[in-house]
């Protein structure tokens, strides 16, 4: 079975099984698929799950388009065809209590084809946490998840995959990482030692590896009490992800400006948001405490 | 006086002038002054005032910077020297209610400098308006107290800002208008006809129109009571208003990703937002009849 058939029925696989278990958590909502066509060529399934008992907003959604590359993307990867094929899941998870982190992870397949043929082909992927309150047991469960599953791979993975991630998910207009990151990978390859298969197979066990990053950290900080403050704090957060997503994030801009789905695009932003001019939070605070913790730092030296 | 001294002063008398007019309409909040320094040379004035009656959060920026440009501008403006000297007036006012529309306008004054000569100077500006709730009067009056100004000066004037307003104030990811338009000009420069005096002392005139092109929709607004429902769609569009300034507005994301003050930057973005997915209002309802009105239209015509 080729690579792009089995990569296709797991991210369709992946998207069902990762619904049906945060459906079970919620216990409450349920997502809704709304299912659309691209004009140049494949498609998708948006799933949106709204207003649960845990999940205040949340989408995990797959696509398979092909087609044409658009000069800008064929220049960009530096490839000689402009016939392409591209799958992949995405999702991002924001709950309504602010002791429960935001969540965001996607795995996905490119494939660049010359006269039908297969000449270029890689897997992207990986997740990132974005806590609104800072717990150092949370923070090194999702990385050790993260690293385990790499290590089985390769030993140089984790690292370089957790730098990616730290160096991406920057708001450097405020000097302030997204979130305590996680890992990030693109661009990979089979090379002279490694085959495509080995690739597909570590980017199929990470997207396995989700719902064990997160789903122990949800269980843990679902019934935490809180209050107005929390929730205000957790609103002027969810401005920097906002923030980030549409001035950085290479994907939602480079989609926007494409004529992507903006729907699905913009998916990934929180239901209510905040901005008030020069929020501080009080100096050794809780809300202090987190903003301490969002440079790079290896949680699991901690 | 020197053009730059002469439009220096004036952007911090019209500062004044409209922050007094806006304590006095508001009748509760008070704007709060932040002054900054600017690393490069010079810096600002950021007022801000918040949690009002009418104004949920509104700012009436000035600043007054000059020193070096970073070569992607000197590059952008085509000028031969790197020495430059810019000032203006900047505001946004997101009201409570509703159905009291946000407003946006700027004044500016832009001069290149070669061994401490002026070599090239320009002004730039405009004002634009976005409802929540279309209403044709305030539609009428907003453009028709900017045409008045712009005939004053020059026939060409009003058409040829309105469209500029049009083209530049676009959702293009949405296809649709961030609001009703206004007026928007730049690299406003003296010619073979007229000296750059008079292109100072139109821009001047225009900035002195504001507190008449936006209080009297106010006024008639501010009264009209409104419910949740309400509230929610304007959250909504809200969202709308942050698409346009994090990815397309070329002001935004140039001072963000060139080191400007972030915060005097950010002032502009609304105070709570919401994002739903595809969000729809009931066809028929006065949230749709909204929808229809964001498309450039003639509004003297109608």
């Amino acid at each position: 079975m080729s690579i792009r058939h089995q990569f296709t029925s797991f991210v369709h696989r992946l998207q069902d099984e990762i619904c049906q278990a945060l459906e079970e958590v919620d216990g409450d909502a349920k997502f809704i698929s709304d299912q659309w066509q691209r004009e140049g060529g494949g498609g998708g399934d948006t799933r949106v799950i709204a207003g649960g008992r845990i999940f205040e907003k949340g989408g995990v959604n797959t696509s398979v388009v092909h087609g044409k590359l658009p000069d800008s993307m064929k220049k960009k990867f530096g490839v000689s065809s402009d016939d392409f094929y591209a799958t992949g899941i995405s999702l991002v998870l924001h709950p309504g209590n602010p002791y429960v982190p935001t969540v965001h992870a996607n795995f996905r397949y490119f494939e660049i084809l010359e006269n039908g043929q297969v000449i270029d082909q890689w897997f992207g992927g990986g997740a990132d946490l974005t806590p609104y309150y800072i717990f150092e047991e949370d923070a090194r469960h999702f990385h050790q998840t993260w690293k385990s599953v790499c290590d089985t791979f390769n030993p140089e993975f984790y690292p370089t995959f957790k730098k990616n991630c730290d160096d991406y998910f920057f708001n450097s207009h405020r000097n302030e990482a997204r979130g305590i990151g996680g890992i990030f990978f693109d661009y990979l390859k089979q090379d002279d030692e490694v085959d495509i298969l080995d690739r597909m197979n570590f980017t199929m066990a990470a997207g396995e590896e989700f719902l064990n990053s997160y789903l122990p950290i949800l269980t843990r900080r679902r019934d935490l009490s809180f209050d107005q403050d929390n929730k205000y704090w957790q609103e002027i957060r969810r401005g920097r992800y906002v923030e980030f997503n549409l001035i950085h994030d290479r994907g939602t801009t480079f989609g926007l400006k494409t004529n992507g789905r903006t729907e699905s695009i913009l998916m990934s932003l929180p239901p209510t948001v905040r901005w008030d001019y020069d929020f501080q939070p009080e100096s050794g605070s809780e809300e202090a405490k987190l903003l301490e913790s969002l440079k790079p730092r290896n949680w699991l030296a901690i």
